[in-house]
């Protein structure tokens, strides 16, 4: 992630959850300082730390943070996250949001640690595609790097992916190649997705960069990989899920890719526990 | 939802995904015309079609859609959604978008119906809650209506909700309910968490709006209900799932509110299939 | 008002005023350094002397700020609001601005604690509309609270209020309440207006939450109030005026409603005072 | 107003009001079709007409408007502005920000228009200064020329104006000319703010294109015109006000500039009334 | 050029350029009617022709074009790019925007074109660099395309480009490829920069997706190609201008990269002639 | 330059050159510290050093600047501009996006510094045109100044030009002048461009503030200026290059605008050096 594109995006979700003001944060005096803690409720991956920092620093006033954990790190039911110190009401005006970002952000590194484990091979790579949410690309497609996954293409615009329809329309898989070759620069990659065997002997003729095999078990897999030369890259996809994912520790492919890491989260659940600021009430 | 709005988040999500340009659909002619359908893949509950139009509008040039759901219909797997002609490049520069919201949105749809009917109690509604993902609210809380469920508040700014931290600041429930009072207008409800019996009396008394039970069992809900009139809401929340929910049904509660009809979603499974445009390729 | 949306409306508002660059204060060196003080040329009350952190926080570099006076403070000619000490170009720069809108919150602060004052009421309260300024709703809203009113809704978004149309077009009142209940969340009170006696009942049948007496003279209002129970909140509306609003005195009603509090204000008058900075010219 | 920078600000302003949606219009059906009229309560100057056409266009959906009156025309209480023809949810989703903007527009034409009338004088014109409402300056300057008056400089950015803070610095009227001079483009006016008879004569020797003469009564304005060639602009400011404006008539000054047409504005009475859509209503 | 993206930026444009309004054309009555033609003033290859037709569906109202032209197509002096019909001030608002920016992009399309012929290789290609200008890089690389030449990446976020920096802080090529190759995903190509044989041979065996050869005269280059093997792209850059790119004609390498076709741009000569509108003028 | 206008710019360019990443940026330990030093590499005026502060302020973490060098500071080749300490990563962010701007900024200076020498007038100065790159005008305009140049009008709304177009559609100068008066305040100047003698005439009588002679040798503007009274400016414009300007030299007309200045800029080079960071790696 970079920061300055990251703090944008966490400003407009901030203004999404604040509207003109917290009401109920109305009742607390401007000088209450409190502390809070981030504390992990179930275990998994941490993905997304830096959220809490940023959040605060966009809400304005004193607050100190420190970190129990970093992006990446497992976590055990218990284990504090980060600890912060500032303005009560500003430390609740920024709760939400950061729940809402870092748990989904834990979620997705934890699925995909799992995804790795599952697979366990020394060869076989994990990684996501673009099945994201919406306006939380850059969260998403981070996390899974923290949860040990690599990134497949950004969007539209970083890599080629030459699927049924566009071979279709070219007349070949070849045509379809040539023709993207003759439009994209010499830094970008053309992928070409693959059906059947005489797919795969064409895409390797065609001079493709990567060549994802289409909704193919293990065993087919294998076979097919001996077609293409170790130069070009080699994914899987399609009918892959983390039941059967360890059938494929073997498959030798170079990487799998797993729309489920991104587009049906299950967030990692996480508190925030606030203590301070008890004061006697007169009115 | 409403478009004004709507439309503006759709296009920053189609600008996330589009980068600089669709470097794949750069092998079409400008005038490859096709025809995509969007297809239920597993049974649920639609939310979300509108996206289609709206996106495609955002992406300019001719095209048309001609629904065959609408929101809140019920899917079979199958069931054609919509078919949109047009542009083949600019279909598919639309696809993913869409896709990505729709599904999310089908998938909280769905989740909240079968809540909905998990519970089955013809007193008590299903609310979602302001775990929702990040810039996606207005879509997520949209989506919980489709399938049936109420909106809890939108967010920090249209509702008070009076927490462990509030009352412990304030002094008591009553301090906190009066100093809320004292500052919100008197257009916006005023709710309260309560985890005792004795909060509850207290909440009553405050003239709380809304008394949420936090993590009580059914049985302790239809006790702690019996102390407050009918004419403040009861809310529930805290400990519920899927799994037990049909245990509330009668438990007399106004309100079961639950996070992860929105923070958890499996996306409902949503193909986009494009036909037309083959042509002789030559070059 | 909160800090994050308050100021990325200042931001917008002093690039509104200095485009590429002030003219005028091309003459100054950078480093002239001066001290201005706002000063309050006329009685009334303080609103928004916030902004001045907020103008000079945007528009960077040094400067400090000693406060005079704190919203909600009432003024007399020649009160101190705030002294500021920076450089003399960047205290220009922000000073029309800053002067405009705090002018203009402090009038409405003004007129507001004079409309406290007129009705002089243990019981009834002032209250704004959303007749306020296009994209000035958060700190015109926030003025009302600092001269002793109440909010009113925000926006379309956070009550309902049902007025004659969507109770001709629903059927009846009780039609439209009804209709609104089973669209709108649980946290969303519903606001009827009523022009009879007739409607007065039937609001109360259908559940409002708080009912308005649209056009009563205060006779009226006394009368109708007997029909509502206490549990519904009462406002009233229309044609009521700072001139008459003391008759209001006794009615009984829980909300005194006013447009004019906010679409028409009268600036509170406050000047700013620079000093500091001659040199000799030489060139 | 040049219409895409008008039309970004109305959409934000329809962004403040709307929020998520208009929880009041969900009980209309979405086909209802209403006739709505904009009607003049109170005799006046419009201006603004055009928001009606440019709210309505960002709310998307069919319309039709049909205008009685044009800016700068002069309204008498009942004269019908505008007819407008559509959905009624859309219809009502658009009233409040028309109106609001509106109605401040015509408010500062009729008060424009006033003044000039007041001032009655072939030699001598109205206008405006800086102090608009921060976000609507476009707006407002607008204004001022529906109801006759000229505009003053838009803001730091195009004209220079140099006051007693900037003379003070430079050392001099002659010295603080000179320097404005060196700094800015041949394209760009200097007006010189004067208090006494010397500095008049100085700003003159000094080569200013305008001369404002602060504070001044009509006899001393006549006496120090006498100074000034007829090549420089003459401006008067400060003191004048709507009351003492004749007196000014004769004064021979080029210009009168006049805060309080924009800085304390008396919206003009106009009301929006709907019809249609009735219906019986069945759930 | 994605649509989208392309006319958000010209909305921008325009905006900068128009202000509050164009005071010019403040004369012209609303009606009057005029045709205006783009014109080739000296010869060269046209880019962004869209950009005519996108400005004025921006500043609104009814217009027409016809193009004469297209992208690419080589312009000879007196050559009509476009007639437009529409709006006397309209067409004048949109004049100098479109001027700018089209004149620009034909003259890097020029140029581009003009490497193109003057290297009149049928094996390297010419392609441009991150030498943009800021805030212009979607048109400028486009513009490139026209000329015939390739995109080089658009920005830090779509190749790894590995420099003299970042060898030395890895502490070798093989060591920085490695480390870059864990980092990012398998769409992802890794170019290294290198300066001398030795780090060819290098970069060869740590499995550079593309060698450049950083400020090589053609004869070294031919040398060092012969070290790499067909499958990895090549690259040269530094110290080639358009006077001596004929001299590297055969020496084999894949890519020219010349950040001199962006940086230092001679905008190709167009003019706007508009006519018609005249009417007799009275008042 | 305005710093708050100025550094939204920037934001806005460094994001489309990171992007969601930089991904050769990722082999860096994120302390590791550099030094950078931007450094002239040909002689030159140098425009725009505070862009390096701006963007690293932008880009966050700590970092420290030292200059070298100012704006309108003379270059000589090997000039130290300015010196950087921070972060590794953040340096190589930054560096794309400041080079570009501050080089084609400088570029410019460098330009308009040439022009001036060549000139070499006491009387006439050297101004630019709106003919700057989209999005740049602040920037543009500004290195003018640093190069000893003059701003013409910066947009389409801060002077009145009247053109062929629209003298033709009011019928002369003098109804054209007329017009214009009539529509905009005395705070802006109307320049009128003629082409003929009699023009010139009738531009003088018209009452124009500035008048240009338009595409007129060096003798013809010497007669013109004749014609034309000292408080009127004078401005030529057409036909005049770097490389006949010195024939202008005695033309005695008050400014000459050169387009060339900013539509064909000539990038002056500027390097960035860093070292630093060197770190025994192992994996």
């Amino acid at each position: 992630m970079n920061q300055l594109k990251a703090k944008k995006a966490i400003e407009s979700f901030l203004l999404e959850d604040l509207g003109e003001q917290d009401l109920s944060s109305s009742i607390f005096d401007k000088d209450a300082e409190g502390v809070g803690t981030f504390v992990a409720k179930s275990d998994g991956v941490l993905s997304g730390v830096q959220i809490i920092e940023w959040a605060y620093q966009l809400l304005g006033g004193n607050f100190s943070v420190k970190y129990g954990k970093k992006d990446g790190d497992s976590l055990k039911k218990g284990d504090i996250i980060a600890t912060v110190k500032g303005s009560i009401p500003t430390l609740l005006m920024g709760e939400r949001v950061i729940l809402n970002l870092m748990q989904r952000m834990s979620g997705i590194a934890t699925l995909t640690k799992r995804a790795v484990d599952q697979l366990n091979s020394g060869v076989t790579q994990i990684a996501d595609t673009r099945k994201t949410m919406p306006g939380l690309r850059q969260f998403d497609k981070y996390a899974v790097t923290c949860g040990g996954g690599k990134n497949h293409r950004f969007g539209l615009y970083d890599a080629v992916m030459l699927k049924d329809n566009h071979i279709a329309y070219a007349g070949s898989i070849e045509k379809a190649v040539a023709a993207a070759r003759a439009k994209v620069g010499h830094t970008v990659k053309i992928e070409v997705e693959t059906e059947t065997e005489a797919q795969v002997v064409e895409a390797v003729k065609a001079g493709a960069d990567i060549i994802m095999l289409d909704n193919c078990p293990p065993e087919v897999i294998k076979e097919r990989i001996k077609l293409i030369p170790a130069s070009i890259i080699t994914e899987a996809s399609g009918g892959i899920t983390l039941d059967n994912l360890h059938t494929f520790k073997d498959s030798g492919v170079g990487y799998i890719s797993l729309g489920c890491l991104t587009h049906s989260v299950m967030a990692l659940d996480i508190s925030f526990n606030l203590e301070g600021g008890t004061k006697t009430w007169t009115y």
